[in-house]
């Protein structure tokens, strides 16, 4: 038996990590989880799976269910999550929670020798040179989960590297793929979250509809497998059913395709390095239909543009990007600020922000505090609302 | 330096392999090659390669060149194409002959312990299991040089084989696949001849156009790879990108996706098991735009259907629809019979010559001569060109 670790248990990843426990509950076993407010699901989840530990991480909400649930103790707030991913009846951390937060529960995870099954892009993206330090340390054995990365990771194991010229991250394009770019400016809310193939978290969706998500996908694809920006390319494939493709010097590429569903990249990450055993869905190829592959058009994803930057650049850079993208991300879904303001802010903060190489977390956690500090105030002054 | 034999070179898979040797002259050295009649192009290739021996096949020409060109010895006839083989200073032969007459230099080298880079499809279909047997006995290297079979012997060799579910071969669908089924009956030689990806002999490219190549290819695989029938599948690609595909038991499909040119599938069939060095031309994916994928029309491609069944049947079924689509393709392309009912008199030779399983290449051999001396009877008692 498997124990797992589920971080953010209730969100889109966190769903469909459940959906692969149950199909394989005689092989994993639900240890601990966290959710941030629902609590509905919690109890069902409970109920269900009889976890050793449960984390309440909404700050709202501590001491409000009481500290124990039949047999399962309450835990309240972020810094509980690395309690969740310590116990020692837990073998692998599963890492959905968005945003900068997952950092800390994801280095207790690496120092306790956990594996680790990566879906908080951010911690990679923000904290890279830092987490890839202590993976090398702790010989951590870490498997990402977002489905183009681990397609990545699946090609990658299958090709020598030294015949690896190039790995491609496919993008569905977002929401606006075929919007006329003058009127970006003016989308809602609304229409931002309305991806067209992958049913995701907003602030995700959002970053998806301005390539910034692929972004951070390439900054955490550089972390992950060690290429460089020049060797890792996007291209929009707006059906999403092809998710890596690796280009060797040979002259052939290969592509991972598959039906676009979480259950396959998080079936994959839980059973590594075993074999996935089969899965309920197959879909042949003579199924597919259209695959699309054009180059990102880059006046349409400015922000695709400064991530590359961002990560050629190092350091903070990265972090910088990331804190400034979650803060005007924020102001966008408040309706504050202009779905095209989203890429000047970060823009804005990369110019601003010092570039800096830290040795600490405490370095880039300031870095990232300064940083959305910034927005706020480039926010309050007033001046990036058009 | 390896050294090199080409059966067939002046064909279109010979031509590709000598722009490889050309590429790559310092590590391999043309050694002997046939043509059938082209005595032009062998004497440019004499000139330029100075191989020991060369071989021309068509009868008609026995002793006309003399038997000495400059240093290179002259060869005539098929019978010779073993000696081109079996010379000590080849390592690696290339079987580019078309036709059924590529089984015996075939064998030859198998029983010479050469690596063979095979791109003779009919050697397989027709006598596969007595090749198998050989290949197993004399622990061949067979690599195949055919696109598609060489993208999936790629592919297979990258996963495990109990994790493989299918192997998927793409057909381009050839010259009639958006034309009216009830044209077909009167489409003209020429028309037939005008592929609409590919470059290559007028045989094979009748064979495209009724899918029969493919059917002929997916018996290759079944005896090249060791998967049964109900494990290979076909699909229609009109772009001729992807060249194989491997469905994983986990859900994936693994495809292999390339500049269609056979300068891709001879380099590596010629390095194996060394790996390809970086060849001249890259493709991003990109610059693939679409990539369609649908599956085969039973109606529109009767012969398929048949290869299917005579591969299932086993025995010398696969020899008899081989040696049925031989005769009636050349009687299409002397504007005989018509395009339909090139697998109208395979079907009637399936039923008509009875199904064995012979130890001896004789047993295929009489059973080849049979179904052409059918399909020839069949052809002048007049009943088939309508």
């Amino acid at each position: 038996m498997v124990g797992v670790s589920v971080l953010g248990i209730s969100g889109s990843v966190g769903s469909s990590t459940v959906k692969v426990l149950r199909q394989f509950r005689d092989q994993f076993s639900l240890r601990s989880f966290s959710v941030h407010s629902n609590w509905e699901t919690a109890k069902l989840l409970i109920a269900e799976f009889s976890p050793e530990v449960v984390c309440i991480t909404d700050p709202k909400l501590v001491g409000q269910f009481g500290d124990r649930f039949g047999s399962t103790k309450i835990l309240y707030g972020n810094h509980s999550l690395t309690d969740l991913v310590k116990l020692s009846s837990v073998d692998v951390v599963v890492t959905a929670v968005v945003g900068a937060r997952g950092v800390l529960p994801t280095i207790a995870a690496i120092e306790a020798g956990k594996k680790i099954a990566i879906a908080n892009k951010e911690t990679l993206v923000t904290f890279g040179p830092l987490i890839n330090r202590l993976v090398s340390k702790h010989n951590t054995l870490m498997v990402p989960v977002d489905s183009e990365h681990n397609a990545l990771f699946q090609l990658i194991e299958r090709e020598a590297r030294s015949n690896i010229r190039a790995i491609t991250l496919t993008a569905s394009g977002g929401s606006f793929r075929t919007l006329p770019i003058e009127e970006l400016e003016h989308v809602s809310v609304k229409q931002a979250l309305n991806h067209p193939t992958w049913s995701m978290g907003p602030k995700i969706t959002v970053d998806s509809a301005g390539l910034i998500n692929k972004g951070l996908e390439v900054i955490e694809a550089h972390f992950l497998f060690g290429f460089s920006y020049d060797e890792i390319e996007v291209v929009i494939h707006p059906q999403s059913l092809t998710h890596g493709i690796i280009e060797t010097r040979d002259g052939a590429c290969l592509q991972y395709t598959s039906h676009p569903d979480m259950v396959y990249p998080i079936a994959h990450s839980l059973f590594y390095p075993n074999p996935t055993p089969q899965m309920l869905i197959e879909r042949k190829p003579s199924t597919w239909k259209t695959l699309e592959f054009f180059p990102p058009d880059t006046k349409r994803y400015p922000g695709l543009t400064l991530a590359y930057q961002a990560g050629k650049a190092g350091g903070v850079a990265p972090c910088i990007f990331n804190a400034a993208n979650e803060e005007a991300v924020a102001l966008f879904l408040k309706e504050k600020i202009s779905f095209t303001t989203i890429p000047r802010l970060i823009e804005s903060a990369l110019n601003q922000v010092k570039n800096e190489f830290p040795e600490t977390l405490e370095g880039y956690l300031e870095k990232d505090k300064e940083t959305r500090n910034l927005i706020q105030s480039e926010f309050l002054k007033g001046g990036v609302t058009t």
